[in-house]
């Protein structure tokens, strides 16, 4: 699994960052968080396969998480995709969506799926699912977390072989949690060679927000936590004036949800990127394991255990 | 005056090319003709001042020519502007705003003053006015021409210390197209000093269209036309098909209209800028002055006398 930041500006793009957009890469298809405006030409921009979209997560209804949509659907209408899209966001997304296609004239030529969500899970797949409960920001805004189910545990071909089960087909069925029965008669059960389930990971980003009690909640134990970072602590009363987090409440929130990593995200276009590396040496004295986020930034998010 | 190209793909953005949006450049105002998804982050790259900017031409309401508005709206809030913004479009341009802003959150700070036209004059200043003729496109699709208003003829020094006007506010007076009167009270008419008025430069914006009898017309003697050229002359069906021009339609258009130069815009994503070099030559061959524009590309326009 690997996450890029396709836009990491807030508010307002500048010459160097984009509006909101992150990509979550899974093994056979392409998630987004937020689509500002500009989002087709970042996917362009970066390696990512704009095809493989299939899911489309957005925190709110503002223009600058959410402009880049319809971009995308008339892009998407050109190049004749046929494969439904899903979009999920809070209660208004569908009239938004609604409105720019009655007025903006393009066909679409596959179907969009808008689901209006509010709490609670959003979506579940066979190895992984998305939940969203709501943060504080002024408008309804949505954090999302995205949790892969456990993995098997791990299989170790030494018990298997120690036990008389022959390498193959049989190594297989036990690796799949079924029991087997030897020539000999003796049955194998899974957990005789087989470790416990092992955890998923668990990825969480917080929209824009106020710092809040409900996100330490939600962000607990997550692998990765991508949260709003708008301000420096100098600009604290500006930042929860208008529903944001100063960096130092970000790496607060992470310290006490005890993420394992944090990514500093929708950063004033006021700071210039030597502000930026400036605020990032503040973070890291109250959370070592934290930085800023930057467009086209790549990163790996290893399993835990 | 100069010319910005600020975005020159066709429909799809690319990685070199942003969508739709040029900008003309007048003493004291910034005017935008086309205004496609991501103009505000390439206004932003330019040199151009996103503050100046007083009027936005639409040509049609096809996302990729139109959708850029509701994030320089907002972004135009966040910096708290006050000035109005006057838009001008096709009908229906009305609805696509209202909507926006009914249903993505933002507050406007400043009027937006939104007309939708058909055809003929759509405003005047002082010194240039500007016009409008529906295209061929599909849907309703409007061309732009910007005209200045002729300038004072040229005032000759020689000729006015010949009559014996002593240099100063007389001479001054006499510019200004007023008569004087000497101390031994002869009159003097400004024609006596001042040469004819001399034309104003004409620009003229194709918008999306196939070659069409109209923009003949419309574009007769511009000192630039601006032509929609997506596709090579190869596709020249599936331009038809989609109402587009190819880049030899374009060079055709402006060589009937008696041009004095043509830049071709809304270039297919398909070509690679290779091709657009072979291409280029291609049109030279029909019309000499010509050539196809670039994202950030500004030219500046002289006056023909």
């Amino acid at each position: 699994m690997k996450i890029t930041f396709l836009g990491t500006s807030g508010s307002m793009p500048t010459k160097d960052r984009g509006l909101p957009a992150i990509a979550i890469r899974k093994e056979r298809e392409l998630l987004l968080f937020d689509c500002g405006e500009g989002t087709q030409r970042q996917i362009l921009k970066s390696d990512l396969k704009i095809g493989k979209l299939s899911k489309v997560f957005i925190t709110h209804l503002h223009g600058d998480h959410v402009l880049g949509i319809a971009g995308l659907l008339q892009t998407f209408s050109l190049l004749g995709r046929d494969k439904p899209l899903e979009i999920y966001g809070p209660p208004g997304i569908s009239d938004f969506l609604k409105a720019i296609i009655k007025t903006v004239k393009f066909t679409l030529t596959f179907d969009v799926k808008v689901s209006e969500i509010e709490k609670g899970l959003v979506v579940e797949e066979e190895d992984y699912y998305v939940t969203c409960t709501p943060v504080d920001h002024g408008v309804y805004t949505l954090a999302y977390a995205l949790i892969e189910k456990p993995r098997p545990g791990k299989f170790s071909p030494e018990k298997a072989e120690a036990l008389g089960v022959p390498k193959g087909p049989l190594w297989k069925k036990l690796q799949l949690g079924k029991p087997i029965t030897l020539e000999n008669g003796r049955v194998i059960r899974p957990e005789q060679v087989v470790g416990k389930p092992r955890p998923g990971r668990k990825i969480v980003y917080s929209g824009d927000t106020r710092p809040c009690s409900e996100m330490i909640k939600f962000a607990q134990g997550a692998d990765l936590l991508i949260h709003d970072g708008t301000f420096d602590q100098n600009l604290k009363e500006k930042a929860l004036e208008g529903g944001h987090s100063t960096v130092i409440d970000a790496a607060k929130i992470a310290l006490k949800a005890g993420v394992k990593r944090l990514a500093i995200f929708h950063i004033s276009p006021r700071y210039t990127e030597e502000d930026v590396k400036k605020l990032e040496k503040e973070i890291r004295d109250i959370f070592p394991a934290s930085f800023i986020s930057y467009d086209f930034l790549t990163i790996h998010i290893p399993y835990s255990s």
